[in-house]
């Protein structure tokens, strides 16, 4: 059951029909999880902003970095030219090569792409090195095109999917989760839907309540001082016609709905967020028809709601992770617990933040 | 009274002393606070680093732009630099130019400064245009070396004080705030402090209570729709030897404590934090006996304790802000009412965030 | 005598009619130079993108530090908005200050900005100590307000005016200097002009000719030790619909014509480039009559030849100012030689760069 | 024969030993060159900082993006961390996936290296797809693992080799090119190298020589519409002290010593700089013995002549790719002449540049 379903609230915005980064028009999303043997515990998630051809028909884009130990690739170009022109993919540390090339192979061969000679790919990644066996790096690209192919829109799966398949977060298993936040028809009626790859520490913090405290598990308490490190992906989509600058405005309040649930953005963590606007007319062509396009800009002045947007969805999205991913063992009989929600919904029936019995 | 001293714990890190940015060790703080007739309610904080001639004995210095809607004064040097030459002055956005001039004909002023001819004044300022008429810009020079003159160790002063006079936070009167974390000595025994001048909105979170929804006041509720602007500058003070590429990474923390807070970040926000290290083997020297300096870095893996402090000390900073400012009357009859703390205690009560009558 | 009508070409574009940052539609420049007895040769250089309101009409805009060894003031807000909502001024080092107090009041004062409580003005420098008593901050804010109230379209006036009254460039005496390009229709027909505030060193190149080595004065010659330092104040004009995004990308070129002088942006250098479009509907107004603004924006694949353009203008322009300036005296009996132009077009002719007897 | 030993002087310091990269002292530079069939023309080329595993023992490094429209792997890592921990391998466009994992399994299979995890490898390519099949992505790990391990100090070949193979540049025959500067003792004796992969245009200068023009080959010319975009990898190495900071900005100069061979860094130009320091004591080990390290660090004011060799040392290493690249038939029958010498020669003569028959 999903945080919402428990009756927790989170923020003051209402949310998107389910809830997830789908609620943005034309955003699909897909999985292949890799549980294998004793070791394998990794997996692919893919984000696509469009149902067209992603190359030809670029999106605006902007890519934050929180915290920098990581991996992300192709950020600088997305930096320069303002946009998106691949599925954004996420995966374990060591195979972003592997998700590289095969997010170039579906490019490449992609219908009306056949003289293409350079693809941009954007990879995310955590490290998934406790419970998975990293260094063998098990992922295909097999894999990594299926989860492109299998992208689907509707419901997404949360928990232990896809990249989310063998992440840790606060000391607890994370996972893939997602959320989304619908603003009224007066702030322009635009969706801002977030998906997060978990695997961070910190003090968990729980629609304001103290569940790492309580549950005496946190960041500088004797059970978690080794696991703090780790790393959050966090995609953000919305129809909101936003340019690069904006979006990139837009991710760094994903990075606040990080805080809120008591990241700490650790030294060692690779915290990265992704944002682009699907928002039609602001496609950027491959082959561009004429010089000068013509092109919807959201005013600076009507973001701030697209902000708050930004940050509830995220911070609901991260427990929405730690809700649906279920108690995981892995390589060297590694084993994490997931969050023990029936106590934490005690704790948030003292914290006053659910209704009581 | 404090937020802590009510019985509000912010965070899991311990205070120092004072609970102050004070508590670094030769970090001072000076206010001048001009409330003058119906329409003048702004002022000046000054934040000194050390005791002696900060041009000449410059301190490691970053600054990170949370959002840059706002005219603090000398970014680029201290990023390309490295450096900190002059104290931090906080003050009115159109008063900048006086405290620039103020900090100049300071620096020029001190014994050993005979032949300087550059100085990167670093001045923040926050908008306190509503109750303050700012348009007179009514800081003079006195003003800003009174404060620098005046600043001491030891308790700071909060709330309606310096630049903190005139400004607006959640909707209820902001002002000057400050705290501090110390950590154990098996993790270095640094300190951390931070002081904030507090002029924005959002969504009000006490220690994770929702206190801004409980009070019926929060960005776009009905009665808050036009006062999330504003700004929050940040100070982020440490004793820890860090260079400013991981200054840089401390004073992002500071950021991810205000989102702790509710902030949102608006567009029409200045969110900045300057953050330094005292650190006396760290000292940049104006004249340098020899090329290289040899001088002590914490490395990468030890910084996270010190993140989690600054994060923590923002967010109570912050909080203390609230708890200090008293209702103003100010231009134009404008008034902005205190947060109303026996209320708010309630709220934490309800929220169990405070014990019980 | 401008460089070109001694028959020197800096590059394969096409200038514009006058040769000058005017060139571009609805560009202005005034200046205000100051020289007063011995001591105070400095003063104020004006640019304003164009004719209306610019706090109600902003321009979108960009900065690129080149090096920050400056107290350019205003980058972070336009970074954020990606706008300039001022004048762009340009003065001595220590007298920023006042510069923006008259860049405030100015704006403030304009019709139409009645209730205005906010404004970023954007303003460079270049410490102009050696000739000129900048200790003393000889500039006041009439100074500033007759350097914006003089401006005017057509021929710029080079050298030793306005900010560029007491600089030094290459050692020898630089100050304001202009050009710019004009590209074919088929290339969009757009125009690039340039204004610079020469005040660095390096190893002088003129169209390529290495006139620093065959005059005996560049750095780290015996002759220059001591004067590399300083700074180029570079503002950058097109009416090309540009977003600030690609405007960044076109400042950065011009730091690139600054490179082709000679110049090495030595570690007290403040390079600066601000560049604004002026292209009609892609002004920003302050206040929106809706949301969504439909804006036409140049698509990547045809900035090149832009950028190309800002190169060569901005090369052009530093010379220009070379050329334009004349011998100095100043603060403390300091002499500035011109540049030897006479001496300088016989090595031109030695190495081919113009025609010869 | 390189451009010193025609006669061409660039700049005014004096080299290091071999004019190459490897004059920094431990710094090795290794090839893997892939000429196969009609179609293959492309490989690898490695740069280690030093002789031991350097995972374990980081060097202080920093990465400046010219122009973004590149792959480059390792950025925002480098950013955050301020260190490099693999060697520095150069490729084609479509190939960094390949170089990322053979650097990966490298670093994992070093001594000492059995329990890690996690690798920042740090990937540069330009695009070689007009000589070479890059479409097929011919490179192998192994040719990645044979060019890291035939890495060697002394002479470095360069023209088409390596990386370098298919690459083009000023609409001829690029590659591998290398320079260095060696400071006077006074100066602090450093040694700065520089190693380029070159496939980039403009308008060509050689020594301020107008060789693009007198050819009728540059940017908007007939010949050379199309042949503009491409990149330039640069590679700086340097002894001194520098921490990260000053890395970053000693990259940037690198960027200028670009521009002063008449490149325009072009929209679809992935320029990039690599820096390093290389000084032992600066070192970062991965396993800290202690939280705080005793650094050595050049001064701020100290580091103008290493910005001056930096600049100097890219532009020769630049000329130097082009006069040892030959004539090249590739992809579909495509031909790229090499830089026609004998002609530039006189040129060169009839600007000056170098002595008469």
């Amino acid at each position: 059951t999903r945080a919402r379903d428990r009756g927790i609230t989170i923020g003051v915005l209402p949310t998107g029909k389910w809830n997830a980064i789908t609620d943005v028009p034309g955003v699909k999303v897909g999985h292949a999880t890799l549980v294998k043997g004793d070791r394998i515990r990794t997996g692919v998630t893919a984000i696509l902003p469009h149902d067209g051809n992603i190359f030809q028909q670029k999106v605006p884009a902007a890519i934050f970095v929180g915290n920098g130990f990581g991996k992300l690739a192709g950020s600088t170009q997305v930096a320069e030219l303002g946009n998106l022109e691949t599925p954004v993919v996420l995966t374990n540390t060591l195979n972003v090569a592997t998700a590289i090339e095969a997010v170039i192979e579906y490019t490449l061969q992609q219908p009306g792409n056949e003289s293409v000679q350079s693809v941009n790919a954007v990879i995310g990644e955590t490290n998934d090195g406790w419970l998975n066996d990293i260094r063998s790096t098990p992922v295909r690209k097999a894999d990594v095109l299926q989860a492109i192919q299998s992208a689907q829109s509707g419901p997404v799966a949360e928990g232990c999917v896809g990249a989310g398949t063998g992440t840790i977060c606060f000391g607890f298993k994370g996972g893939i989760g997602t959320a989304s936040r619908l603003l009224p028809a007066k702030l322009g009626g635009y969706t801002v839907g977030v998906l997060v790859q978990s695997n961070f520490g910190g003090v968990l913090q729980i629609a304001g309540a103290p569940v790492g405290q309580e549950l005496g598990k946190y960041y500088l308490s004797d059970q978690l001082n080794n696991m703090v490190d780790g790393s959050c992906m966090m995609v953000v989509a919305t129809d909101a016609p936003l340019d690069s600058r904006n979006l990139e405005r837009l991710a760094k309040r994903a990075f606040m709905g990080l805080a809120r649930t008591g990241g700490i953005a650790s030294n060692g963590s690779g915290d990265y967020v992704i944002a682009f606007s699907t928002a039609g007319a602001a496609r950027v062509p491959y082959v561009a028809d004429q010089p000068v396009q013509t092109v919807p800009v959201l005013h600076n002045e009507f973001v701030t709601p697209l902000f708050m947007a930004a940050i509830e969805a995220t911070e609901e999205a991260i427990i929405n992770s730690l809700f649906a991913a279920t108690t995981t063992i892995g390589k060297d009989g590694h084993k994490i617990e997931a969050l023990p929600v029936e106590r934490v919904m005690e704790i948030l029936r003292q914290y006053g933040r659910v209704k009581g019995e």
